[in-house]
């Protein structure tokens, strides 16, 4: 099915309509707006096998993972609706009068955050549930009280409208007015930029590619009134492979890597797309095992020909560049009868070949090109001359979503100017393990120095992602009947704050 | 005295040696960071006498004034450094593993908030003390970890100087390396482009004009790396007078506003540049007293001759717009002979004179010159024709600091959906006071929506700016060995922090 894209009008009305039923959803009790969020996460399980059906087809990601993706969409939803509700977002702040206080009496103010306003959200290509129309985004900026106008990804648009009319079903179950949620197609870049150029919106959500993102960034910059963009660009997430622990664990880490670099046919935001290492026998064992188990591993279609053309064309770029030995291909792709079939390219087989690349740290030093990320089933190993060309690799990257330490905890400590060095590039810092797989936590930081994010300070995954869509206000000496009830000193909703210097969740 | 500005290869040595220095700063025990941050206020309150003495020469602003704004200065660097010794800036959550979950485990996974790393301060011209070198800034990017690199503001470069030596001999009696602060001069506009655009700094606080807060937030977006720029920018503190107060309070309000437009020679910030009300005999009345209580406060001089200067020209530009009318103008300047001295303009006398103007709302609406800021002693009275165009009025006024409502309880419910507009537009909302006088207190919002601050999201008063100048970062899987302090099973320092979503301050 095609969707027309939205009118110049049809945008500007749509945020009218957000601007004007703001205040309405703003001030909605809590229970109620946890109630609509609770009532999507409803709407998508009870229509689950009709949405995954839909994304399957529109984006080749298997059946098993996108059910498992609508879970955990819904937990989002349900989750960050119960944050909100529990008001861990709003950072209550209460100190109360001195009106004896010399020389002047001090006034009684309290603070708390306050919905930003209308959100835009862009839905992402590689998460058609979790990061897209219902996704991550959405679910924080509605459990923040703000309206948000979703630009559906042109890729999955029928899954995307399709999860629109569940959102605007629940939406008016609840009795909230038809700005709180609308739905926007726009495959011409132009939307996007109409969307985030009007004046009447406060922020953006963008999960995509870095120009994509940086792109959408610089438009916010430039308003006359400049807003907040959280796009979340992806990064390579180096993996540091320390010494003592390649020794006694060599084969074991690159069974684990096998299955990293190459899940979902690599199209995670998290995917390791750098493994660095000193030259030693354990890092040859380390390769010789990965490359055995990547060659046994199937090519498979991705999310859509313009993906699959871009992995094809950065992938063979980075093969073809000086000093870089291709360690391991995929098995390619078959016709039904047996004959190889035509790869990547031209949208004509979207296939994802599982590769791992091996190049020196030297190398990697002197080529940039080598340090853009490979989005797809690629992996590429950087072997060092030594633990002190490791660390110069770690002091030129760029900023990461996740870093990686293989080691013991002996390494660790050998080498803590190495690890201080790499917590400085990265939001999650992941300890023998592997960086794919992103729990939605409280303490989840998803999120790291630009460019893996365009703001370091936020995440995009787990309920602190609500704080992206608020800002604090501040009341002096209002009267206790005009406060929003969260600052009333009867605290009826039991929120933790912090009252005068100390933490309480009673009344005052 | 004079200072020559920075080199550009001095401007870089710096950088450098913040950056190296952060390491070490970054992980020094909170005790330390809070002893140091207590030392600088003990150096400074030591050096009380010497530091008004200069400032007084070089500002203009009175003894009394200046010494209780060093004392402001001193209980923000101690209660920003108790603060972050308590951890509050923190956010820390952890979630334990659940090794049993289907599909599969749970890591461990546990965040807090880091240091960005070194933050350029620059001086603010209206506060030597509590918005300069040691100032709000300094002391939230001390206490977050951060090294600080200060351009001393070149309208009190001694007091700077002064300030900045205490702050190196605190530095060094804690036996801190080199690189914490570095205090740089520079009165060429382009030693604060090279600052911001440095590639090793990490954020930037100004407090000052829109022009220069915003050429900086440009410079900064346009970095390869964008950094957050945190700029107050001030803003016209809009003051809305509701007819049932002003029935019964007119003359009592109107003593307030004296008071509050021409403290400190206008030269707040939150002064009060807009009054608004119903044309009504209780509005001629508090226009009257107001006008009887201005004409009799005296000119003085303002902070240096650049701020008069645009004082006098924004002032008379003001007045001599259609419609525009003068209501009280304040005793003007003699010379010691008892002749009229000269005033304003080109540096000969630097005075501020109390002026109240007035027009319609009508008038307002339709000259976009009368709604910038004129800062000093001067507010203008807007005359609407009924409470529609004052909320006419509101809905077209930029972000702002603050709102301020002269209301009864009644007004209030009587005009909620002015007080919900107001709200809109501000960071903090004061309920029959005046905007002038900001408490440092954890509940205060100091920032509001743009052009007010750069971002609404963040204040500049209070401990809540300390996360101005941090990010969190994830820690999954790591030994309890490794991990920093504050995230430890044992929670040595009795941290709140969120663990498994309940709040706790004990041990794991």
């Amino acid at each position: 099915m095609t969707y027309t894209d939205a009118t110049i009008p049809e945008i500007d009305q749509a945020m009218h309509q957000a601007a004007q039923d703001f205040y309405y959803y703003k001030n909605l009790s809590p229970a109620v707006r946890r109630q609509f969020m609770h009532a999507i996460a409803s709407g998508l399980e009870a229509n689950i096998e009709d949405l995954v059906a839909t994304a399957m087809e529109e984006t080749h990601l298997g059946y098993d993972r996108l059910k498992g993706e609508v879970a955990r969409t819904c937990w989002q939803l349900r989750s960050y609706a119960d944050a909100a509700f529990a008001g861990r977002h709003l950072d209550i702040r209460i100190d109360t009068a001195l009106p004896d206080r010399k020389p002047a009496p001090r006034p009684d103010i309290r603070k708390m955050m306050v919905p930003l306003g209308p959100v835009v959200v862009f839905g992402s290509s590689n998460f058609p549930f979790a990061y897209s129309t219902a996704g991550g985004d959405t679910a924080c900026a509605l459990a923040a009280g703000c309206p948000v106008i979703v630009k559906a990804h042109p890729a999955h648009a029928e899954t995307s409208e399709k999860v629109a009319k569940i959102i605007s079903e629940a939406a008016s179950a609840n009795g909230l007015p038809k700005g709180v949620f609308a739905h926007i197609h726009g495959a011409d870049f132009d939307i996007g930029g109409a969307l985030v150029s009007h004046p009447l919106v406060k922020a953006v959500g963008f999960t995509g590619s870095t120009s994509g993102g940086k792109a959408l960034f610089d438009l916010a910059a430039q308003r006359k009134e400049p807003i907040p963009v959280f796009s979340e660009m992806g990064s390579t997430n180096p993996v540091f492979l320390l010494p003592g622990k390649l020794k006694t664990s060599a084969k074991e880490v690159a069974k684990w890597y096998s299955g990293s670099i190459t899940l979902s046919v690599g199209q995670f935001c998290t995917n390791p797309g750098l493994l660095l290492g000193v030259a030693s026998a354990e890092l040859t064992e380390f390769a010789t095992e990965l490359s055995k188990l990547m060659a046994q591993l199937p090519s498979a279609p991705m999310l859509h020909p313009g993906i699959a053309k871009a992995y094809a064309q950065k992938r063979e770029a980075a093969l073809s560049q000086k000093g870089v030995e291709t360690l391991a291909v995929g098995v390619l792709p078959v016709n039904s009868d047996g004959s190889a079939a035509p790869v990547g390219g031209s949208g004509v087989a979207a296939e994802g070949i599982p590769t791992l690349a091996k190049t020196s740290g030297a190398n990697f030093l002197a080529n940039p090109l080598l340090h853009q990320e490979v989005f797809g089933p690629y992996s590429l190993l950087i072997e060092c001359a030594d633990l002190g060309e490791v660390k110069e690799v770690a002091a030129h990257l760029e900023g990461q979503l996740t870093s990686t330490l293989i080691a013991t905890e002996a390494d660790m400590l050998d080498h803590a100017d190495l690890v201080a060095l790499v917590q400085e590039h990265c939001g999650r810092i992941i300890f023998n393990g592997v960086p794919t797989g992103v729990e939605v936590v409280a303490s989840m930081q998803h999120g790291g120095p630009y460019p893996a994010t365009t703001d370091s300070r936020f995440t995009s995954v787990g309920e602190d992602g609500i704080r992206r869509f608020v800002r604090p206000v501040a009341f002096q000496n209002y009267p206790n009947a005009l406060l929003p009830e969260a600052l009333k000193n009867e605290n009826a909703g039991g929120y933790w704050r912090l009252v005068n210097g100390e933490w309480s969740n009673k009344a005052i």
